[in-house]
């Protein structure tokens, strides 16, 4: 007898989930119903494409040997039959049928399923601004956009470029755009970018951006988009841009209309309802990817975070229960890495502002440091930040952006994360050491010590924001810089005294007792030191910047 | 009140346990007495000044800033006294004083303590064999040792070394030799080299460094070095190298004369033996780093695993306690990571000869991948060894061989086997994902969910070792192989019939029934489908090539 699958959707969760189900149960019928022509692409590599670093598009839908994953492909590899080019147009959930369309032919008909998949994805959001229809302005969904956009961009015609909102895909869509030669600039509704980091890192990225040539207009909405039959300007609160042509990233949402009109439970952020097994709440249909939402393993609570490594999981979780297997999905840590031109920006678990929204007393730090010996060549910079329980210790979250490798950093604190472990026990993480690879203390090890060290009251530490708050309010405090005199040279924050940490036993005294002390170096390694150097000879009011300059947001002044 | 504190050994442990005492406790008076004249050097750093990758030697031993760590710097900025090329002779644990000698001026001395840290580290072990003293023969444990391995390649005469010893230090310096355009033999007692790699793992890279021109001789003991003054050829069982330089790299030992003369308790590997506090058997005195055991996390047993990173870890935790804080060093994994010229190749938890010596019944898979999306550029490949424990199923090991970025993955398992998480967990494990860093499922997700199919029944597989001793007994099996013709033009495994897997569905009656089957492919993905579609045919003893032809560490053929 034979065992009827029937899959909406054929980018990730769907074929996953179609191809596993084949592959666990040789009787079973799987059909999958997706509306684009191409399936299985990797919509993550898009920005790639466009930017040219990927060539060929269909590198984007082939598999690592190169061949086309097509209708073809899918039947006679996987076994699995692909109705592309085709609607779904509602479920009948009584009768278990599906009804499609094709949408050449027009031709309808009704497809029975004994267990139905949704994996209908995510929609990009157009937001409702006057002027979205106009000519090259586009979202950045599909290879089709993506065509689209490489046409436009081979025209030569097109000088200046606005990205609209500054999330995961904004970023990288403006990286995509500067590397083509184009003058862009980001607008972003919200005073930052990229709101899965805190602020201070966020600010990292974009004076690495505003480095690169890209601006970037934080808190600027944008009210409409201006042009005659090509869009030729953006126009926000304030500002007005020129625009050849716009890119519209202010985020997707679930794809669930079909579920809901199927009377499927639909979750608060839009997205179908789905328990651990990635069952809806209809017991033989189940859903995946982009279209559902998830648990965060932190909070337990509900969130949307699309993602294909996610969708992927799911599909495979899906595939194994709808076959009779007994699989769940435990939920994500909202793990996230994206490349800002030189720049790398990842993070898992709960920002600052995520774990203290979610309940937590919060302790944390930020730690600039090298990813692999300094004296080794291509060391480069990394700086973290680490979010902790203060009641337990437990590590919540870190966040790190820099030229160096920071992704093996948050990938190392996932698994810290799923076991629960606390920064105690981060410290001391058995971590690989080679000169080419870390530091003897891996940067991760050294934020833990730093932490540890604020949790246990030896260390005071203040963020960089805050400082730049005092100064530029004229607050009386003494702000101390250990550096050398060389590296203050290269690059000086307004305000500060010099007084190198070598010499600083020695002149103590002249350093006021009377009033707060603020300490910094590069990272504020020394400026640790020197705290506990000025808390030794009777300072009783002395706090470390952290991060030092590494992590310094806003400008210096080169003298050297 | 002072409060006295005593370290002997001045390069990781010893300074890391002075300074962090020093921060801690600013009444401590900490003297410092090291034999050399060299601190804090990065002694993992010297095959890379030997190779001429790191250019000046002062970068081995000064701050990230370029300060050299001399002296005059710890007194200054530490206020720690170091007292350099001097030797400590005896301790009296009665009286609580240790007696020094100038090495220069030949004066002794005693200095009181009340506590004192044994950071003496590893001494370089030399084989017991004829021609060790002749010249041009080297350990590498010193800066000195590589500014006269320096000296002799500046010199230009030199045109062949070997290196005796394949374990970490023997594989860097034969790169850093060959980089240095010797021609390089590496000679190894045991089967294979690195043995901290179960043999497949170790074979792979033997046959790297063949491929790079390096010649590899394993079990192969050496019983004698020729030569008049200096030496000129390496003589073994059977074999006779010709060498104009001789690197002797069969390990280290504990440098434990001077606890053990003490009477303190000594371990079965030589190394002194310490509680997590990191506390000798006498209360007031602590020892930290190379010189010392350590306990397995895993296995609970001790080990001598001498490591800049461990070391660093220790001297803080001794640090803390002889100060009146309470700290503990819960043990190591065994994590190891190596360059061996265009591979990287890393480890932690237990292997599986390792696991099983453990009392574990295990189960693994080896499982190749690309290290971020294929499309993206600069892809490269990396096969991952996955060890667990078949009861249940918890991760006890990976190990990771490639091109590609394998530290990432086994970083990311650090986490994983400190917080006990299974196979299960891993392959759920919410690791970031972004084209330019890995794939929708990352290479360690794949790998994990390879080893649930063997371990829940779906895949039967056979390591590559096993299936060469079936061909070469002449064992009557079908050996499959389902890639495209051209791949197989690129790399064939003599022995196999090639039926590529798009085509098996229709021919699956030309596979015979009366003869077991072994399927792979290129990593053996399409291999796993082979032997499910094969199944589903009525096959009922079919097995997957492990790796495929990614992870075949034996000769195959081009013809195309």
């Amino acid at each position: 007898m034979q065992f009827k699958v029937v899959v909406i959707g054929g980018v990730a969760a769907g074929l996953k989930a179609a191809c596993k189900t084949v592959r666990l149960c040789s009787e079973a019928e799987v059909t999958v119903i997706e509306k684009g022509e191409i399936l299985s692409y990797a919509g993550c590599g898009l920005p790639y494409f466009i930017s040219g670093v990927v060539k060929k598009r269909e590198e984007l839908f082939s598999t690592p040997i190169g061949v086309a994953r097509d209708p073809q492909f899918f039947e006679a590899v996987k076994k699995v039959k692909v109705l592309n080019r085709t609607e779904a147009l509602s479920i009948d959930r009584k009768a278990k049928t599906v009804l499609i369309r094709h949408l050449e032919s027009g031709e309808e008909r009704t497809v029975p399923y004994d267990k139905l998949v949704l994996a209908t994805g995510a929609d990009a959001i157009v937001p409702p601004v006057a002027g979205v229809d106009l000519g090259n302005v586009f979202t950045v969904k599909s290879v089709d956009d993506a065509d689209r956009i490489r046409a436009v961009l081979d025209g030569g015609a097109v000088r200046k470029a606005v990205v609209v909102g500054g999330g995961l895909i904004g970023v990288e869509m403006a990286e995509s755009l500067a590397d083509c030669a184009l003058h862009v600039s980001i607008v972003e509704r919200l005073p930052r970018i990229l709101p899965m980091l805190d602020p201070e890192m966020a600010m990292l990225v974009e004076k690495h951006l505003q480095m690169e040539g890209i601006s970037v207009h934080t808190d600027t909405a944008v009210t409409a988009l201006e042009g005659d039959q090509s869009v030729s300007a953006v126009v926000c609160d304030g500002l007005r841009l020129d625009a050849d042509v716009v890119i519209l990233a202010v985020g997707v949402r679930p794809a669930a209309g079909l579920a809901a009109e199927a009377g499927l439970e639909i979750g608060p952020f839009g997205g179908i309802g789905v328990d651990e097994r990635m069952r809806t709440s209809d017991p033989h249909i189940f859903a995946a990817g982009d279209c559902v939402e998830v648990k965060n393993i932190l909070t337990g609570q509900r969130s949307f975070v699309p993602l294909g490594s996610t969708a992927n999981k799911q599909g495979r979780v899906a595939a194994i229960n709808l076959t009779g297997g007994d699989e769940s999905f435990p939920g994500v840590l909202g793990s996230t890495v994206v490349k800002v031109c030189d720049l790398s920006v990842a993070r898992t678990g709960l920002s600052e502002s995520e774990a203290q929204t979610a309940g937590f007393e919060t302790v944390t730090c930020c730690v600039p440091g090298e990813d692999r010996a300094h004296y080794y060549p291509g060391s480069a910079g990394v700086i973290l930040k680490l979010v902790a329980d203060a009641k337990t210790g437990r590590l919540l979250g870190v966040q790190a952006v820099g030229a160096g490798d920071v992704s093996k950093r948050v990938d190392a604190c996932v698994g810290v994360l799923t076991g629960s472990l606390t920064v105690d026990q981060v410290s001391k993480l058995d971590l690989c050491y080679a000169p080419p690879y870390s530091n003897a203390l891996d940067v991760l090890i050294t934020a833990a010590n730093v932490l540890k060290n604020k949790m246990e009251g030896r260390l005071r530490g203040i963020g960089p924001t805050l400082v730049k708050e005092m100064l530029d309010r004229g607050d009386d405090f003494f702000f101390l810089d250990v550096r050398s005199p060389g590296e203050v040279g290269e690059a000086a924050i307004d305000g500060a005294v010099n007084i190198p940490l070598g010499k600083l036993r020695k002149v103590v005294d002249q350093v006021p007792r009377d009033k707060p002390v603020i300490t910094f170096c590069a990272v504020s390694l020394r400026g640790y030191e020197a705290s506990l150097i000025l808390a030794a000879a009777g300072h009783d009011d002395v706090q470390v910047m952290e991060g030092g300059v590494a992590a310094w947001p806003f400008a210096v002044t080169k003298s050297s």
